[in-house]
C-alpha cells in the first residue's frame, strides 16, 4: 500500500509507448501526469473544465519499462481564485517482478478553471470537497 | 466509493479512441479489460506471465463517451491448476458531470499461466495472496 | 481457400500492436472482431447503425505474431426483432511462412440496431439479404 | 461483387485516421496500399521479405470518410529478376450507405525481394503461383 | 547544412512506427511527405485548403531506422490554375551516428486548391510568395 | 522568420492528438518538447544517448489547434560534467490562417548523458560544437 490513496490514473504500458532506447517514452508519462492532475482538480472543485497552464519541477527518477503497471497519484496543493495546483506522483510496479512499487516520476501541474468558451472562471468555494479547501491552502490570488 | 476496491486500470478516454458514431470504440474497452484481468491474476498468484485464453459474457450496458474517467475493477473468481478466471467490472464517471459512477461493461476473462517459452505451468498454491486461494474457489481442474 | 467466403476485415499486424510479451495484444484482435461482426450485420440487414451489446465465448486458440496477415470472417447466426448475433472466426497466415491458415480466435458478437439517436429500432424483414433471413434463424424475440 | 477477387487488405477507418479537414488522411490510405501490394507480392512469389522501392502514379479519385469499409485489391503487373510490380486498387463502401463500391485510390507499387540481411535476392521462377509467371509478364531485368 | 532550406516537417521516428522487419514503415514516411507538400503549397500560395490528387515517382532510396531524425524538404515545381505540384525530399540523420544526412526518399505530390465545400477553386496569382510564381513555372492548365 | 534558427522538430497536429475539449492534448506537445531538447543536446555535444531527468517551468501560453503547423526550437542553456540543460520554445502557425507565428509553449529540459548500459558518462569538451561550449555556460558540476 502507499500513502496516496486512490490513483487518478493507472495503466500498463506497451511496446507502442517506447522511445528508441526501448524504455517508455517520457512524453507518454507526461501525458498521463497531465490527465491525472486534471482528474484531481475536477474531483476537488467540481469544476468541469480546466486548461493546463504550467508544469513545474518534473523529475524523472527512474525509467519505466514495457509492461510496468504505472499508477498516477494526485493531490491538491493550492487553490487560488481561478487556478489549482496539483502534485502528481508516479509509481511503477515492474512487470514480472515483485509487488514492490518504485517512485519513477513526480511533478506539479497548474490548471486554470475555464467555461465552455475557454474564458477563466472563479472556482466556487462552496463546492470544494471536504469543506473550505478540504485541508489545502485556499487563497485569493490567481 | 465503490465496493470493488482498488482499480486494476483507470484511464480517461480521448477522441482517438472513438468509433464512427463518436462514442468510445468497444475494442478499446475490451483491450483494457484484458489488461485489468491480467493485473488481478498477477496480483493474486504472483505468476509473471499469463496468456488470455477466453472471454465470457462480455456485456456492454452503456456507451462510454470521450473524456469519461473509466475504472476497471477486477476480482478473481476461480483458480485452477494452471488457469485463473477473473471478473472485470467497468465503471465510468461522465466528463463534466457529477461524480456518479455508472457500470458500463462487465466481462469474465480466463488466463493460463505460462513460462518464458509460452508453455503452460502450474499456479503455485503457496504464493496465493491471502492464503489458500484468498477466499476464492481453488480447484485442480484446468 | 477457406469455407467462410469474403473476409469482413483483413489486416497485417505491426509492432505497435504488441503486448509486453511481444505477441499481438488480444485487445487489438477483439477490436477487429467487433468491427467485423458489425460489417456482417450491416451487409445482412441493410441497417446503418448498430451498437455492440455482448460478446460471448471469445476463444483465443493461438497467438498472433507481428507481420501475420489476419482475416476476420463473419457469419450471421440469428436475427431477432432488434438484434443480430454474428459469429466471427479469425485466421492468420504467418509472416514469412507458407500460405497455411491457422484459426487463432473465434467469438460470437451481438448487436442491436439503433437509429441516429441511439434508440433501438426494428430490423426490417424486407431488406434481409437472400430473402427471409437468408438461411439464418429469424425470430421475434429481443 | 467486383472483378478483383479476394482483397489483400480490408478495414474500416476510424476518427483517429482523419486529417484536419475531417476526411481520412491520405497517408493512412498509402500505408495500407504499401501493405496490400506486399501481401500480393508474397502470395505470387512465395518470397518472404520485400522492401518497397517505388510507388508510381498514385491517384486519389475520391475522399474516404470515417466509417467507410475500404478494400485494397492487388494484382501483379510484372515480375523481374529481383523485383515485382503490383497494382493496387482501393474501393470504399460508404458508412451507413448502400452497398455500392466507389474506386477511391489506385497506385503501382514496386518491391525488391531481399534476404534476412536486406540484400537483393533473385525471385525463384519455380515457386510462381499459377506456373511460369501465372499469366503476368515475367522478364529478366531488375 | 543542406540546399533545401527550412524543413516543412521534421520528426524523430519511434518504435511504434516500425514494420515487421523492424525498420520504419513506408506508410509513415508517405504520411509525412503528404503533409510536407501541403505545408509548402500553403506557404507558396496562401490557399487555406488543398486536397492531394496524386503522388508521382515516389522513390525509397534507403531504409529509415528507429530514432532517426527525419527532415522533409518541399519545393514548388509548378503552379496551375487550380493545382500545385511539389517535390518533397526526405533526409535522415542516423540515431547515435554522425551528423551526416542521407537522402532516404523523394516524391512529387500534386494538390488541388479547394474551398470549404471541397469544390475546386482558382489559385490567386496575386498572393504567390515572391511575386508571379516566385520563380516557378506558372501556367493556366489544370 | 524567427530568431531561433533551424527547428529541432516541426509537425502538423491531427485529430488523433486532441483532448476531450477538441484542442491539442498537452501531453502531445510535451512529448515533442522532450524529443526536441534531445535533438539539440545531441547536436551540441555529439553524445549519442541521453535520458531526460527533469523539466522545469513548462508554460502553456496558448492552445494548439488541429491542423496547426508546430515548430519546436531548442537552445542549449548550460552544459555540466554529465548533464545538459536546454530551452525549448514552441511556435504555432494556425491552420488556414496567415503565416503569423504564435508562441504557444516553452520549457526547460535537463538531460544526462549515458552509455549503452544507462550509466552516467562525462560529456567530452572536445566535441562541443563551436568550440569550448559554443558560447554557452560550461561548468563542472553535473
Amino acid at each position: 500500500m502507499n500513502s496516496y490513496g486512490d490513483p487518478a490514473i493507472r495503466i500498463t504500458l506497451l511496446p507502442r509507448d517506447t522511445n528508441p532506447q526501448g524504455t517508455i517514452f517520457g512524453g507518454i508519462i507526461l501525458s498521463y501526469i497531465d490527465i491525472a492532475g486534471a482528474v484531481e482538480a475536477h474531483r476537488r472543485t467540481g469544476v468541469e473544465r480546466f486548461v493546463t497552464v504550467a508544469m513545474r519541477e518534473v523529475i524523472f527518477h527512474e525509467p519505466v519499462y514495457v509492461g510496468d503497471l504505472v499508477s498516477f497519484y494526485a493531490q491538491t496543493l493550492r487553490i487560488g481564485t481561478t487556478s489549482i495546483t496539483t502534485r502528481v506522483v508516479v509509481e511503477a510496479e515492474r512487470y514480472g517482478g515483485t509487488s514492490e512499487r518504485i517512485k519513477v516520476t513526480e511533478a506539479e501541474v497548474v490548471y486554470v478553471a475555464v467555461d465552455a468558451n475557454r474564458r477563466k472562471m472563479r472556482i466556487s468555494r462552496e463546492k470544494l470537497e471536504g469543506g473550505e479547501g478540504g485541508g489545502v491552502e485556499v487563497h485569493e490570488t490567481s
